[in-house]
């Protein structure tokens, strides 16, 4: 992964004096690569606050008040549990991260973030393209139209490769021709696929970085952004360990039952484990639908009140 | 209510022609104010979209496709549960709304809006200030702190509106006063108390208003921007009836478990309906928190999983 | 342009009446498509609010006041001269504009705004891609790094056309392929070129969207995403024609002078019409920086405060 | 000012271990709060980046290129002038600041920042109330209609005060009643003035920063808020000398020229320095408004080109 590595990797690295607040974990995350896919990666430039930020900034709304270090975590969940998002924002991570174009277009949906991106108008294109590990080569998935099924034969997948270097070879030479004869840089990579690297700093506050991290650890994310939510999600987990584990436990790991559902749970309440087929005729008749039936059916076999 | 309504209400009333969707449920509400609170209002100045445009607006990522307006509905509550906000945020709403100024501060704090407030440096301040109905007038909660619990004796009711009563009359003279030697307007108002009512123009998409309902309409809000917050549900349910249901079913009246709760449940299988005392016990050994065990409670409950 | 234009173009065609204002002159862009490059179209899918709107929204500011229709356009170019910029955000358009990948990448930088973007996971890409017209087929420019300068030679030119051509065709038929063998839709795509053309629903509050027609019709933005900002301009003129006049005349017709180039002004104030040679030296001396010297002297060239 | 002082000032004061990037001149003024009015003040409670931290944020885009620090100011002051604000983007401040309510108001209306208030819901509210230094005590101004003027008389000015000393004292008193009989806090507190302390922790990057400068800097701000831009100024100006020079120079104190006023000085060529009334009469009849000729005359009189 030597020729992954991002070229400014090795400077200010030297260790210098603070009076803000550190987070260990974070500081063992800072400059330090993650590979994601075969060229990119991810990496913390830099961060503000801790842990203990959260709890600060909520304590300012309480006023002088609970100030032991040992209450931070009780609050930080409460607050999480609560829905009191505030003091949330108040800690802030940046990331250079190299991807391919089409994992930059789903990642950009995130608006509320600070973006400075690899401009091809002023510079020359990656040579990076990328080429999918042969395990994630799969078909279309019938039942989620955005998704991915079984795998390809062996044969299918070495298809799917040659094609795919050829193409890049092909589109790779055609930009060194048409940057030969001096096309502007703009115009010259037209041509270029998705599957491009491109790169970018990017800062986001806690709150939306997790909201982003919801939405992109799913697994109805596309598989290639996945791995880069994966690899935040890692960095994460170290700087700010308790509010973590309150999204991990008041979100990522929960579940939401509708309003239906409710009405459903406690409509037969004698009738616990019920079984599977049952729990499906009577929620498709109320639901009147498959789709919702079939995610309100996954989420009583996961409380254990519908049989598998 | 008369002397309630905003002084523009009754231009551009002539009903005119457009090729844009219309909403007959949000045109019945333009310019059309529903009093609030003592002195306050809030009104539908003009909106776009309807249902159908969340429908469409979905539809541009799907390509063609299925375009009959009965499946909308279906659509429309799909897009919801998988929260694919982006096509909500494709209808907006515009409001007039007059509050007292501590009302307006907690509004304020939903930054995805647009606002034109009435300027107290540039224009003389409303005489209105607000008096809570007595039967709002509640001790201060002892389990929520930022809530009300049982109402005041009559006695302490009188005390707390003759109270207000002289407050508000004290400031009103003052303010006369020291706008007649000239005083500049934007200091002459700083001794006003913020249950002085001001007014503004407020702009939103649906997807930050049903956030903004979410959070409004809760119990824990303060009454007085609930009593906002269900004037503008009333709309809305009318302009998008469809959408408005979907958030119903899938957010107000939806319920999160955490992971803890979730394995709680089952872990027990066999057990329901669990007397409340022992849920309670086992969930205070889980939770190791009086408040998170009380709420975790509370929902299993409302399941018909544990007894009342 | 006939295979221009969107597939759900007549439909909600039928008059309706509302009670809602109007604007004429956004009446008459509704559901009409401007071409944009070879396969590109903008058309405005809706709207909210007029000129009359704005001055509306400002007049909640000041209280009851000057309410006349022919007050409006001098409150507005003062709104906007005094960059009060709330009442701009009063008013709202909708979109829907078809583009390749690579304008859509610069547009949706611009975040301030909703999108609804077609999803290459759950459709079959478009088969149009972006061949531009020679006569925008340009060689780097050597003093800006982002921009284009002198025409290529025909021959040059050809060679260009024919191989965007020959890569384009590649790159739809190796799409077929992968899709033929069933991978899935959000795999087959990565091969594709960022000037295959997607399509989408956005909308934007007129303040916001002056800011991107400020950048995105600047000489330095890239020629095909000025297309598209040339084509809502029109639209825009049209609908909010005093708004827009205002614009125009205080924003992009406006000039900026830094300090530097006010004191140099102040300091030679009998020296107009400054020979060129002479101001560039005395600015070079000031500003050590020749860019911001050959900007500086642009701008007093445009004042006719030094010789052309 | 010795009780001016926040409560927490004191704590997480040992200086730490970074391999951060710092900034010399924002690490001396972390907890240091600078008193602001009578009882409010303004610190920094954390940052992240410096000036080269812009610098890196932009050769991202320029891919690898020169490096030398000694570069750095040149880049950072091209990326302002020519609106490049993204990088700007990526450095950030976290104040806590404590000011009236009226001042909040005003502050929160910049909407692209995090915020944490004091809660009067939850806690008991301050007993500071602003009283302004009497010679801010000014009229009305006539030109401004949201602006001060010349100052009262001194027994004007003695009246004011006491009047607002008198308001406060029942308005303190009034708060411990209510209080007394256990009146829910969110209710005892709405007799209280915006003239009434409150408090926030408030994060916002550099970018929008500077725009919240530019506005309340302005000798139109009103005073009491500009107090505490002052504050911050001189926090950003030790935190990002180049950033904050570049900001100075292009942006707080550049000019903007109109479109008219670009033309008239073109048209009279010849004819520097114009007599005042010369001028006014022309560009009055141009401009057809003598709020903007005014405005035109004295920029042209800052120019030299106008005389005084």
């Amino acid at each position: 992964m030597e020729e992954n590595l991002p070229p400014r990797i090795d400077e200010d690295g030297e260790p210098a004096t603070t009076r803000r607040v550190v987070s260990e974990g974070a500081e063992k995350w800072l400059r330090r690569p993650i590979p994601c896919l075969d060229h990119g990666y991810v990496y913390l430039v830099d961060y503000l606050g801790n842990d203990r930020s959260i709890a600060q900034a909520a304590r300012v709304s309480y006023g002088k008040g609970t100030k032991k270090v040992s209450e931070d975590p009780g609050l930080i969940r409460r607050l999480y549990r609560d829905v009191h998002t505030g003091p949330f924002e108040m800690v802030e991570f940046k990331f250079h991260a190299k991807m391919p174009i089409f994992v930059a277009r789903q990642w950009i949906r995130h608006r509320t973030a600070n973006v400075n991106e690899y401009s091809g108008r002023y510079s020359v294109m990656s040579d990076d393209f990328y080429i999918p590990d042969p395990g994630t080569l799969r078909k279309q998935s019938k039942s989620n139209k955005q998704g991915r099924d079984e795998e390809l034969s062996p044969e299918q997948k070495q298809f799917v490769l040659d094609l795919l270097l050829s193409e890049y070879d092909q589109q790779r030479k055609d930009y060194g021709r048409l940057l030969k004869i001096d096309l502007a840089k703009e115009l010259a990579r037209i041509h270029l696929s998705v599957a491009n690297y491109t790169e970018w700093y990017w800062k986001i506050d806690l709150h939306n970085l997790m909201h982003f991290l919801r939405l992109r650890l799913a697994p109805d994310a596309q598989y290639e952004i996945r791995v880069f939510a994966e690899a935040m999600a890692r960095i994460v987990k170290d700087a700010v360990p308790v509010a973590f584990g309150a999204f991990e436990d008041y979100r990522s790991n929960a579940m939401s039952l509708s309003r239906m559902e409710i009405e459903f749970v406690r409509d037969h309440e004698h009738a616990w484990p019920m079984p599977k087929d049952l729990a499906f005729a009577i929620l498709r008749e109320r639901l009147g639908n498959k789709t919702e039936t079939d995610g309100a059916v996954a989420k009583l076999q996961r409380l254990g009140l519908v049989t598998a």
